[in-house]
């Protein structure tokens, strides 16, 4: 048995070190991946951190990786051995409940996080079941489509579930890792996207991402500029905003959409909702069915993350740049 | 000129009063009809109270009027003297924005409801615009159809605007005025439907209105053995409640739907949103499109509210009895 070779946290915070595991045998539906591109996401330092509280140690952070398959299971389907393929948030799935038979594997009961309680892509291999490993298309750039698996697809899946169409006015609050995605995505998309940011560095920035205009999202008299005019607000950062000035910037029937978990809760005044028939929702990563349309999707508008790239023995210093705040946009670690 | 006679409050919480009023010329788009029936709903006692702070003294309640056109101006379309039509919370909007040339006048920016700023159905006449007074089928009874107009399509809006299909589960927080409507109207649709009620006396109540199975609000066991199992959770109280409890009672995709101003605002655990990718939402009554439909369906089902009725001249006996909370289930006046 051959070990992984991979880089964990063995404290909460602590610096990432080399650590070989044994990952046993290959479960019968699961492919093995040589890992070429691994981008690191605001949940791999929660993860490093145990911010969510549920961290064991040593944990292998990772989880929006780009390789190759080298080795699959008897009973994997629609993969084969040299194939590239990316894997996001979660690996497995129980494949038979009601969401998994209805193509809602994200929301499987038993869905499993790659990186929790798993070892994830910040490693030589890592294995995944074949459902949740989607191939790469030859078209988008390897070393910034891993971005994609989680980030992208958190901020594309709303576009699906609720039914986004061209004639809609997309918000997007926080340019960031998942931000500047959502721009590019709903720009593609057809229709009109404000960037929604509170620094004026990024505000030139966000229009080369494709926002046709920007917004402060501190500013309640910038905010009351643009009132009634955003009918899809997508919000990326998990921080407490000023809710109630941006549900100002709805139009009738607008949607307020998370999808980065705040913390500290969300207190809303339900007035503002009823008058204008208005939602607040909320959502995580998406299925392995829209994984593989965002895929597509990408390809055709050539859409990637817009990246910094690190080798992997450095990846303490790539941490390190996540953590500054200073990432345009994406930290990506090659293998 | 002859003049309205009318029944209105002087001042806040005052009783209500004979109050004769000019209504000048006939508007042109405008009809005047002949009050058969009056509901009382929750909204007229907030105006008589002032609760909402902005009520200017007469007024005149009275929002879920049921009664014949007498006289029509000379734009007015589609309605003839004579006709038998409903009127609720609004009688008029722009007929010219987006929203109404869109079919979705309750959303007008310049909507003018029937009892804010202008007099209602506690009286022998009131006026509307032609679009906002809806024929009502012969298959209804009059007397307690007036309670479809407000409390009725703040109901059924919902299904309408969400999509609600017969697959899904319904669940009702609140059986009273609107709640015994929305169970009706749930169990037409064709959905599962859990009443939610803290009064066990309304729990075989609840059964005979068409519901499956009850549930408490308040208890966290209760709400515990239901968990997973709403689609679509329509909240007719405007009460803080335990808002974590009765998410959990959503499945994933739930949707929590209020259809009652909830003064103090929501505090809402974002996690639990994101996780199972759940909506909160909330609407005002509806379009008159909606309206119409609505009052199509009730007649094809036979559904209207379980009235206690009133001569208009007990009106302030009328109101006590809705205050006391143990009306079952609308109140309505008979002119």
């Amino acid at each position: 048995m051959s070990l992984f070779h991979a880089w964990a946290a063995q404290s909460a915070g602590g610096p990432l070190q080399l650590f070989d595991y044994d990952p046993g045998p290959l479960d019968a539906e699961d492919v093995e991946i040589q890992v070429e591109h691994c981008g690191i996401c605001h949940s791999d330092l929660a993860m490093i951190d145990s911010e969510w509280g549920a961290t064991s140690y040593p944990v292998v952070p990772g989880h929006e990786v780009v390789g190759r398959v080298v080795a699959v299971g008897p009973q994997v389907k629609g993969l084969q051995v040299g194939q590239r393929v990316g894997v996001g948030w979660h690996t497995k799935s129980c494949m038979h409940c009601r969401a998994c038979i209805g193509g809602e594997q994200h929301l499987c009961a038993k869905r499993q996080p790659t990186i929790v309680g798993r070892h994830g892509g910040f490693a030589d291999r890592l294995r995944s079941h074949w459902a949740w490993a989607l191939p790469i298309p030859d078209a988008l750039d390897p070393a910034s489509v891993g971005p994609l698996m989680c980030g992208g697809i958190t901020v594309f899946s709303p576009l699906v579930i609720h039914e986004v169409t061209p004639l809609q006015r997309i918000g997007v609050v926080g340019i960031g890792g998942l931000g500047h995605l959502a721009v590019k995505f709903a720009r593609a998309w057809g229709c009109e996207v404000t960037a929604f940011t509170s620094s004026p560095s990024k505000r030139d920035e966000a229009l080369a991402l494709g926002a046709h205009r920007t917004a402060s999202s501190i500013d309640r008299d910038d905010m009351k500029r643009i009132a009634g005019s955003i009918d899809f607000l997508i919000v990326t950062v998990g921080a407490t905003l000023d809710w109630d000035g941006l549900m100002t910037t709805l139009a009738p029937k607008g949607r307020l959409h998370l999808v980065g978990v705040v913390t500290d809760g969300m207190k809303l005044r339900t007035g503002s909702l009823m008058s204008w028939q208005r939602s607040v929702s909320a959502s995580p990563t998406g299925s392995p069915g829209t994984i593989a349309r965002m895929l597509d999707f990408a390809a055709r508008h050539q859409i990637t993350a817009q990246v910094e790239r690190f080798p992997m023995a450095k990846v303490n210093e790539a941490v390190d740049r996540l953590r500054s705040g200073k990432a345009r946009y994406r930290v990506v670690l090659d293998a």
